[in-house]
């Protein structure tokens, strides 16, 4: 490595995405992780926010000083809540800074949507501005892009599935269903009685039934590639594991003439030149042991025996894959370094 | 208690749904344990090969014996694998002896359904002996039934989800997709890599999608409440956790019209009377931990605020109210006892 | 049964130790629930606050009124913090309520070690009133006790297993370690950073190595086995399971004399008559699995190849045996009612 | 890099030691993969015996062939049952391959040792060949040894806890007794009942309660640092996780002068310059999460606040630095490489 590293700063660095960033950016060639910032942790040693970097990272949690980040920094990855985020993003923003944002504000190509999901935008002007960070779909666009709105853990897992799919037209896109499986670290780190281990372990339940604000992030980008509105159901479930997300999605086949083979085919054509998607063989399925830890995706097709319906399935590390990688994985884009670079590693398995 | 006790023998008792069928024989009131039963186990201790009867239940296991059973017991319970199962279960109806099935042998009404998905039935002139053993949309037929085949545990959380609707027209029949998720000891006690701890925990997958033999079951019933032909996507999945099915069950409304408000008012029509079910409110959902160790069975609705689908959703214990409690209950209603003898104990929360 | 029932109240009961609580006095034949206190959730409706009762209990969450509870129940069992105990149990006292106290309160014999560890007493006049609830141990001066201190669960463990062999001067009684696993339902309902299922599932770690206050009850009973003072090191490690203790515990043996058969023979000789106690067979090691959802307690025994040390080990479930169940085995015994009423059932295995 | 990559081979590569083998290899800035040979997995694809592979190895497992082993690479990794081992090692030592063995096979200085826990060894005569590869207390004979034998799980972690206490005379060496908990990964890849996910999820047992083979190499090591005989109490425990280790010891202070201040002053004065050990503050408490997947040694001390006696604990990830890691870590210090290279990521946690 001759070249300088990118300089990199991780807000919101101490829940955790922040500490799969920070993972990712000390193991990443061409990174230089500056400092991690944090809101409610800022004095705090690094070492006893993030246990995992004792002996690791030395030096505290740094308070959010856009000024100071512009000048130490070359890439801002955002780690914060929504709303939060977007005014964090927006002040770095204006200094001319990059950056990758983690959280719902910049996702959405429709204000409106938005804003009946998640409340009033801080900073609608700033919309127009953003490229959806979803690397297999957006490559190209994401090249020069400054602001990137790096997808949610759900919609990456759902998407990918059924993307091949409805971009080829092999499935009716009514009544199309998405079952998603998450670890609990999806949840982040705040505590709760509902991501208490007691009442999280040996028990599975579905939350937000038909109400998580996931879905139109999923059907933002179905509709896109379909040229038609789509709309599904979708459920997100909490499984009594840590890491993970699994997405089981149904559709009704667009014809008698649709194959197992075919949307195997259909997805191996999307995703060739994909370094982080593999589609399996008919017959297998996704395990989300088998990437955790990792930013790959494993996409696998069957179709139902008995009804005839198409079956789309994938699995990924909801905080890597679904989060810190994908934002790596982006910025690797952004930088015209190898899209891999710093990701290759596969799943610490078992 | 002044009537004599029902004499009851578990055939195939030392796998899980044995020692579950033993535990609850042990406490129900009316019941007595006579033996127990078992192929490859026969002559060990009953206490070495189910640990948790250590100090509790004497001596060892018996051989296989139909004029014994039938000398012995008034009732013999059977969780033999399919095959194996209906040549016991024969044998014993032979020498006159009421008798639970556990298996799939005498679930099926359609002779060619059971051979299409388990090969060549060993005694399909007793199908017509059998009735299904779904107590809550069976109840009449099994009070003088001498057959009874107890459902499996998919179809159970699957169906009783599902009923309220197919039989009140709420959701157009095709298109129906269930996503099923089980704790490991649906598996049986056999050992294999799928199950092995470093392989099962902190990681989830679908199995045998889309062709799950609990399919045909799930059908058979639906289309019987529906009265017209019902195909379903299936697809199970595994979960790190030992105990509990949950099944997520999708479906386009039938019209307009439907809302949750009258699935939850059709389910708790459906299910007046049946004191295993509850019916949850409209926002909750249902959790396995939450009837976990119990009989019991939560079912709850919800409808995704985008595509407007129908989501229903029920949670069982695969071991009680999926097998064992299942055929306890039979035995209740059989018997003329309270239909919840022996098993109305709450869950084991957490 | 044509006995008037023992009517109880749970005072405490919306924990985890309450939930079990109301679970055992549901099935307890000669019991009566006439209702649950709670400090923090009267008025709610019970089953929103312990969802494992929806549909079995109906009503809602008293207040703490000991007028009321001294006219309406017979017994009293208290499931609060140390000190708020205290002042629930003096109140109930004064109006002649028999209580089984599952606090820290008056567990203690010597006031000075109490306050030592958990600060002031509120009543400590009322110490002498108070005996240790642990059956096995104290059955005779439980006879007649109307203020019952059921021990806790890492004690209960603990002294179940080293009993025998200090009772019978088989280990030198300095040198001793106690290493006590416990599921994390141990540590209550309260959620904090170290039980959030993301930081406690696939790990394990030690807490108050150490300096845990219950070291203190285990030298207690100890030394008055033994008649000399005995101290321990005492470590606790929370593991990522809900239910269940295991006590692992390290002791030079005291002459070259004794042997496995000798501890077990003793461990037998000790717990006739005791049937919560099973002593097992030398080469097998106890498994909280086993136990798990039983009032039962596994004892074994086994000595190093190497260093000839002596390892005491047993087996409970922390909310029954080390809680819930217990208070419940004292009411037997204090109500002349067999030892094991409602106690009986095995543990769900798996 | 610019000098020629080292050319390594795994044998034994398609159990779970192997998998993390190759994971490390792959990332590792001077190493180079050359192949993956098994036993029984001979001629399968790579991607389908160790699924998290598929996508990034390409290729066949390879049959054990000596000859073209020296040919192809400059190392080889052992990660076979122990006396196959030794016949491979051996076959590979003739070629003159360096060796990195996994087995116990070279671990004893004494033969008489390793033949009363393992049985008869094949080749004796190369025992005095090898170096045991605990970096951080070998690390000068490390650097010109051919035949490394790399420590087991067990013996790392309590070594590396007791080491700085026993070297310096900080405890009594009689009555140190020695609990470790380990994740079902340490069983290995064959399927047991004692792995499978039922019999293994929300349970805790020992097993081999002082009779575990690991106890004579803690011994050896801990004997060779206080220059007398030492002989401990070990027990390890089964827990419900997937990775990590956790050893607990206890041993009696050698005065009363001993102090934790002044263990960890020992410890961190004895861990200078060794980059995987991580000594924590006084009233830390080593956590297995947080070197989950990395190389990391945490340890802690503390002091029984009744008896005095001295508390050493030890976390460490016993596929990384309880195998594979450490295999890397010798290789490191062989080659004279950083002996962090490859192996400086910070756990994945959560």
């Amino acid at each position: 490595m001759t070249s300088k590293p990118i300089r990199a700063i991780v807000v919101g660095g101490t829940g955790y995405t922040g500490a799969e960033l920070v993972r990712l950016v000390l193991g990443h060639p061409s990174l230089e992780l500056v400092s991690i910032v944090g809101n409610t942790t800022a004095g705090q040693a690094v070492a006893d926010v993030l246990p995992s970097l004792r002996g690791i990272v030395e030096g505290a949690v740094q308070p959010f000083d856009p000024d100071a980040i512009a000048k130490q920094a070359d890439v801002a990855f955002c780690a914060l809540p929504h709303a939060a985020s977007a005014e964090a993003v927006s002040a770095l923003r204006q200094r001319g800074q990059k950056v990758f944002d983690l959280s719902a504000d910049f996702r959405f190509e429709d204000l409106s949507v938005y804003e009946a999901w998640y409340g009033k935008h801080p900073v609608p002007e700033r919309l127009s501005e953003a490229v959806y960070g979803l690397v297999e779909l957006h490559r190209d666009e994401l090249r020069d892009a400054d602001l990137i709105a790096v997808p949610g853990c759900y919609p990456t897992a759902s998407t990918l599935a059924l993307a091949p799919l409805v971009k080829n037209g092999l499935i009716r896109t009514d009544g199309i269903a998405v079952d998603a499986k998450s670890g609990v670290s999806g949840a982040g780190r705040g505590v709760s009685s509902a991501t208490h281990f007691p009442e999280t372990g040996e028990g599975v339940r579905a939350y937000k039934a038909g109400t998580h604000r996931h879905a139109p992030e999923i059907e933002q980008e179905l509709s896109r590639l379909s040229g038609v509105p789509v709309k599904i159901a979708f459920v997100p479930h909490l499984l009594p594991m840590t890491r993970g997300i699994l997405a089981t999605c149904y559709a009704q086949p667009a014809g008698s003439s649709v194959t197992v083979a075919g949307c195997i085919e259909a997805a191996r054509a999307l995703y060739v030149g994909s370094p982080s998607v593999h589609v399996l063989d008919e017959g297998q399925h996704p395990d989300t042991l088998w990437v955790r830890g990792s930013n790959r995706v494993h996409v696998g097709y069957a179709q139902d025996r008995n009804s005839g319906m198409i079956i789309a399935m994938s699995a990924i590390d909801n905080l890597v894959k679904g989060a810190s990688g994908q934002a790596i994985q982006c910025l690797n884009v952004r930088f015209g370094l190898d899209e891999g670079a710093g990701l290759q590693a596969p799943a610490q398995w078992p």
